[in-house]
């Protein structure tokens, strides 16, 4: 259950041009919004929680005809919990580019009346927090008291501390990595070929078909499913069970394991939008703040201001623990403050989204910190 | 260069029905087979050769219209080899369901004049190596010096010494598995539902339409090479490289890496036959020795004979070296004799297939030691 209760979403309009990484510009735009908790008179208590790949500006609370869609943050986000909306006033917001509301492909493109489809540019994350940059100015807030993310969230928290060193006093960066691996890229793009090469896929203009590229939107969500979950997890949730106790000698069902996948790949395609998932996977693979550093990120690390919390999981072999541990290692030689918490958790990248009495607990007491200095 | 030199594939015909594991039968089949060296008068030096899922009896050797075409193992069978053909007489063999030369399933089913398709029946590691006995009586041999494999070679060695103890002197099993993982059947269950979702699968019929399933097995391609190699080495070989040194901003290809298993998987899905991959990794899925034993792979080995090699590599992730420690530990606990071998090797599961000195000469010494035994 959510202690936050019903809440709504706000859309916030845009009508100056937001000009992209790419060189190209997207105009007239929209961000979907929800906010928890009460911004205090000087505006020094907003924390901004980034999403990661399928999730929204909705992290906490549930909406009133929707009683079970719950926010994908909520054990994290609410009043007493970890990031406390007694003291902090939250806020959440939907990228460009997704399916949840912000300006996303499915939505009319100003210059040609129709759908954007394979027009809507590619984004990064750097344009996220731009974006984000411009939603923060709209609302007063010159300063969050902390901008914090798991996974492609903790890369927006991370890009904040170099684009902005000035907006925020704390930086907090779960289960992410300062940049993928070439494994993590070949899993975004085979996921990104087995849509692409769905004949309903239509080259990214798959609205005016009236069709979907389910088959293709399915694999990919398989496969990313895969690398959620840790295989010890996997053994121990599935196993080798079968569905019926017996082999089946045909390529339906035998295992529990392929029902749970198959089962999250329908659920998937039925509501999360291909060309979403083409913009948020190239995000994540451009994302590499010391390219601009001949690859070092201690330079790329070297303006900023902000003090650190990162956790990492140990069973997390999509952004291991390592991958953690470069960012600490850069930001300690920028002589920055970090803490770090290695997390000892079955759940492989999917456990920053869980229940764990020792991340949550840690996660609190920074936040009490950072209360504290507020106060 | 190979050293075999050139080759000609022989084909076996059978007539007597084979009774399957599931309860079907394939009446009247063919099986492609290669041989390299003398088979001896006591008929005692023969090694059987068993292949993995894209494999063939093409183990060594090249065609004499083909000389590029050199088996996939032909750095380990040879004359002074590892497995050395001045010595034994090795035997490769395409099994049942393949798509390189044995009956299969764009071959005419006897029953409806047309190709199986997906009326070929599901086939598994027990009724491979079924065939293969029936192979070696044709062929008068009535123990093998050794029956070897690697990865899914090595189960269906594995299987010949649980279910022919008396026809084997030496199992040699390399970077295999008791049994596959919840995660392994994951990654074969997603790279099925790419095949079987394409468009052009026709239900595994597509031999009638004139096309071939390609995007299906493409993505199925591109997710197996992403499990054959290790992340270390993937990052080694590809890291972050761009092919032009610059975003494209789309979603042609940007990295190395996504060029590479494009073209990995273009270049399969020229060849290899889509129904194949279906039955290969659900025999795959369904080897499971010890699931007639309570799961207790000690008891599933207790009617063994053979003295064992195993191998296992350090980055193989697929099959890790625990999976090869499960079958040790079951064969030391019923006082088997057993040689196991952990070679740190950075290329991940496909390291049995590569050049690595160490590997290769534990292997040479381990047939030294059987050669001696038949002198």
């Amino acid at each position: 259950m959510s202690s936050i209760g019903i809440v709504t979403p706000q859309a916030y309009r845009f009508t100056e041009p937001l000009a992209l990484q790419s060189g190209a510009n997207i105009f007239d735009y929209t961000l979907m919004v929800e906010t928890y908790g009460t911004l205090n008179a000087d505006k020094s208590n907003a924390v901004l929680v980034c999403h990661a790949l399928n999730a929204s500006h909705h992290v906490a609370g549930y909406y009133a005809d929707q009683p079970k869609n719950i926010g994908w943050w909520d054990n994290m986000v609410g009043p007493g919990k970890s990031l406390d909306t007694d003291k902090f006033f939250v806020i959440g917001v939907n990228n460009l580019g997704s399916c949840f509301g912000s300006t996303g492909p499915m939505h009319t493109n100003p210059a040609t009346g129709k759908p954007y489809g394979a027009d809507f540019p590619v984004v990064t994350v750097e344009d996220w927090v731009n974006a984000q940059a411009r939603l923060a100015d709209v609302m007063g807030i010159q300063q969050f008291a902390a901008v914090m993310g798991g996974s492609l969230g903790g890369m927006q928290a991370l890009a904040w501390s170099i684009m902005y060193p000035d907006r925020l006093r704390h930086c907090v960066v779960i289960a992410s990595t300062p940049k993928l691996s070439a494994q993590n890229i070949a899993f975004n793009d085979v996921a990104r070929q087995a849509i692409l090469t769905d004949p309903d896929f239509h080259g990214g203009d798959f609205y005016a078909h009236n069709v979907v590229p389910r088959n293709g939107l399915r694999v990919a969500r398989m496969i990313g499913h895969i690398t959620y979950l840790s295989n010890d997890d996997m053994a121990e949730k599935f196993g080798r069970e079968l569905k019926t106790g017996e082999y089946q000698f045909g390529f339906g069902v035998d295992f529990e394991i392929e029902s749970y996948l198959r089962y999250q790949g329908d659920k998937f395609s039925d509501y999360f939008d291909a060309n979403t998932y083409l913009l948020i996977t190239k995000a994540l693979d451009y994302f590499d703040p010391a390219r601009a550093f001949g690859g070092d990120l201690s330079k790329a690390l070297a303006n900023t201001k902000a003090k650190f919390f990162l956790a990492s999981f140990s069973t997390d072999w999509r952004f291991s623990p390592e991958r953690s541990r470069e960012i600490v290692q850069a930001l300690v030689e920028n002589k920055r403050t970090v803490s770090y918490a290695e997390i000892d958790a079955p759940h492989g990248h999917d456990a920053f989204l869980l229940e764990d009495e020792r991340y949550l607990n840690l996660v609190a007491a920074y936040y009490a910190r950072i209360a504290k200095e507020l106060a």
